[in-house]
């Protein structure tokens, strides 16, 4: 017996198709639904097996469900939230994959119709690819889904979220929305405009790029739209998290620039002590 | 009948070792020699088929040589090019692997007895693991070599190096020594910096890292003593490129603040456009 009747995934691009994915192959629904706004999207993720029926009907989509995921791209959450609920039976929960939660939790929580239980959540996983056809039903193995309640979160939702990542086999962290931002500031959004900036930096090389170049900027291959939606949603932390790494590379820079081999040395040991200590 | 009769190869180390298992493969000499300080290394050498003969003798090793091939790290080519080359044959090719160029170079040109070919060479290849264990006789496939002739680099120097390094596979690629320095330190020395920097830097964090943040890190595994040396014997062109990506990211910093989002977009888009034409 699934552990829901019907989940419905709002917008199947990578994230929203691997979620239908691996909710289909965890057997989590005995119906998954799929939501776009483009009948041949609604289609190829039928046909790529990411949801029993894929539909450009919303009303006709969410009126079942007990889980609704909301699966598009930062901006769209809030407003793709609101005009949905209305539709959405009293009980069901309501969740997103946004990768910033401050924003949309803080304006989903005053105003969604009573009766509809809302959750931030957060499956950390991605690729620079993007739409369908990068989906995968294995994207989320292993990986961990932040959810992110406040007080004003009903027991319902949480225990429907956790019960639907853990489901999927992720393995669930709890956090306040602002401590999920800061923390994502530093691990995911700065790496991306690190790698942003240093591709467009690039030089133009008549030797091949090194490997460590090449996998410093892959990341830069991500869709400029959804990122400037992450970064701008999330500018507080990321500009947080960038003035201290600038603070640390002008240190390095100085100590450098000086010839100060013992400034020089005790950063990379105690880069190289950090890095040996977190698991790949 | 192989190009070279003896190959000597100085350190044997992650890339000695890797020259002389390519070598071997690639029968390149009829004989190849590795010189360790330590008879350990010279054996685990012999036994991992880097070299044919593995001895600690300084002398022996070097005096047939047709080639000798420094490969220890980059502070040791010049003291241990001078105390060999006394030892070498007239009209024996003398080359290094260092990863940076202008100081080596500069130093050997003027200081070698007559006879010594000495030219400036960069296998561009590497990992962060270290040693002869972490060798491998496919490190420089499909890799480039970087060969740094000025105007008083005798033509056999320069014969000598470009059928060594091709007749182990790669692509040779001749520029001048700061030219050299200048594009590594945007492409290889820049990301290192970054990588300890952000390593050094890291979050504690209750959710594992992303895969963005530990492929941006990888490289801050790399052996601080090693990096220490080549950042300092570049630090010129090192201190140039770390503060354009300085600037890069405080305007980006600065745009990302003011809620830009035309700025940042430009940014992205630049950077995606950039790297996609770029391949891995």
């Amino acid at each position: 017996m699934p552990a829901f009747r019907q989940i419905t995934i709002v917008g199947l691009g990578l994230i929203g198709g691997s979620v239908g994915m691996a909710a289909r192959r965890h057997r989590l629904a005995s119906r998954v639904v799929g939501l776009s706004r483009s009948a041949a999207t609604a289609k190829r993720a039928k046909a790529r097996g990411a949801v029993d029926l894929g539909t450009t009907d919303a009303r006709a989509a969410v009126r079942d469900a007990d889980v609704v995921i909301l699966a598009g791209p930062v901006d769209a959450i809030v407003p793709s939230a609101k005009r949905l609920a209305k539709w959405m039976k009293p009980g069901a929960v309501l969740t997103d994959v946004g990768s910033t939660k401050m924003d949309i939790v803080a304006a989903l929580e005053r105003s969604l119709p009573r009766g509809i239980h809302f959750i931030g959540s957060h499956p950390i996983a991605g690729s620079e690819r993007r739409g369908i056809e990068a989906a995968s039903a294995t994207l989320f193995d292993g990986a961990t889904c932040v959810v992110t309640p406040t007080s004003r979160t009903p027991a319902a939702a949480l225990r429907g979220a956790t019960r639907l990542w853990r489901g999927m086999g992720m393995r669930v962290e709890r956090m306040r929305p602002i401590v999920h931002d800061c923390l994502l500031g530093f691990t995911s959004h700065l790496p991306h405009v690190i790698a942003f900036c240093m591709a467009a930096d690039a030089p133009r090389s008549p030797i091949p790029m090194p490997r460590s170049w090449l996998e410093m900027t892959r990341i830069a291959k991500s869709d400029p739209e959804l990122w400037d939606d992450i970064l701008l949603s999330n500018r507080d932390a990321v500009v947080t998290a960038l003035d201290r790494l600038i603070g640390t590379l002008r240190a390095f820079r100085g100590a450098l620039g000086r010839g100060s081999r013992a400034s020089v040395l005790a950063v990379l040991r105690r880069a190289k002590k950090v890095r040996d200590a977190i698991r790949d």
